[in-house]
């Protein structure tokens, strides 16, 4: 039984096209692997195009697809009609990033009208076995019609004005 | 004057190597554009293939950039021989990345044998003017010879063991 | 010059009576030392009574006056009438909080209607001697009459509902 | 049965006591509820010295109380004869501090044996209901031996050099 009830009757649906509009998705191979009310598993494949200095993927880059698989776990949960934006997220690296493949696990501690508090932990599966590499918390604000004319004006008028 | 005295004194050379050794900073287009001791600036172009669901730098990629500004800070600092890992990060994201150019600058606010502390601050390069659109505060870790046989043995064996 | 003009002329007195209504800033030692628009110092001697187990100032108390230092200057920007709440903050504890005498001082690093975000350090002064011990970047909430019938009604219904 | 195994056996004694050299958590009137290995809980009663503008328990009295569970949460896992240390730690404030009592739980996320990294979560207990007001992710530092002649002379030289 899903721990929340989505406003947005098309939740699923929804929060995939915003996942989709996100080219920077495309190009890092980020894709959702599951979508529940404010729970998401993003997955990603091991790619070499994405490593830093020691041949493990990026901090930055698991910091990416772990605010993504925030954002759209709280998006879930927003009204029909809201925009989403990241307000701020922290990021322990907890073990190398060191696999064939990783996955992204995002979870609402705190659903809100205005801002939603989410967790997200990384894992690295390497030959069968799964390790924590990262965990985040982070911040999403909704941008609703009371923040402008639409979300999408406000959103390009300022982030967190 | 530079604020701090780096202990290594092939410091250039050794955290632009570094540098080069990551794929993703050259698959996101990052590249160093100032390097002193404890104080880097790294610059990168718009790429539609970078950007979120508004057409923006997602700001996964902002962090990537600006945890790379302040991992090189951090290293320019750190003696001989050291390898270097990122403990944890935390960025606000203030407004939209948007622009045609980013530049990410961050500075060491502590410099220590085991942990750094850097800021970095991300500024989009729009139609002329630039905006602070992310901040970052990040735990850098020095890895030596006493934490293991080799600095990179020891990040094979455990990031934050 | 101050960097930022105040929307609420009686800002100092605003300010100034939010601070005091605290009773915990009375209890911890901690007063105001400068106010001006979008930036705070506040100060606060030692005692014994707020240490941890090796003499020095907790962790948690330096981080209560960065927290109101960091609230008191983002509340000197916000409209007449408006309520204020601490949304989320990151404390990197940097060296022994040892000394005589701490200061905190926090300027707004970007205003918002809605979300303000500041940034903190703490200082310790020793034996004539001035050190950073910490620093602190926090976002803070305007509650405004929108958010409900009044900021006081929406900060007991919510904090970030 | 615990998820960890101590590499102290006199982890209870030795953590009790660290906790109890803490003159600021006597202050704060904060207590230990339960002490297992990487498990700790406090307790701390609603007193209106420690209240903030609205009457509720101040962010930062929150905070003093988590950080002190990720510590010794944290300090329960580590050898004997260590010191610790808090690097760093990140709150969100999710609800308003309104209750007659409070509780802290912490657990360690990943031990190591330079640092370990902690999650805590504050309750509000109001009218036989409780509530998550806060959540905190910590990294702690273990001070040994080899980090210079003991670990106090460690702390006092440098928190994280």
């Amino acid at each position: 039984m899903p721990r929340f009830e989505p406003k947005n009757p098309d939740y699923r649906a929804v929060a995939t096209a915003m996942f989709e509009q996100q080219r920077a998705m495309k190009t890092l191979g980020i894709s959702i692997a599951r979508l529940e009310p404010g729970e998401v598993d993003l997955a990603m494949d091991y790619s070499a195009d994405l490593t830093q200095q020691h041949g493990f993927i990026h901090a930055g880059i698991i910091t990416a697809a772990l605010d993504n698989a925030c954002g759209v776990a709280a998006f879930t949960l927003m009204p029909p009609g809201a925009g989403i934006l990241t307000v701020e997220f922290k990021t322990n690296l907890l073990a190398p990033a060191r696999g064939e493949r990783f996955a992204f696990r995002a979870s609402v501690v705190k659903p809100g009208r205005t801002m939603t508090v989410c967790e997200g932990r990384a894992y690295a599966a390497d030959d069968g076995k799964e390790t924590l590499i990262a965990t985040m918390t982070g911040t999403l604000m909704a941008l609703t019609s009371r923040e402008g004319a639409s979300p999408e004006k406000g959103v390009r008028r300022s982030l967190i004005g």
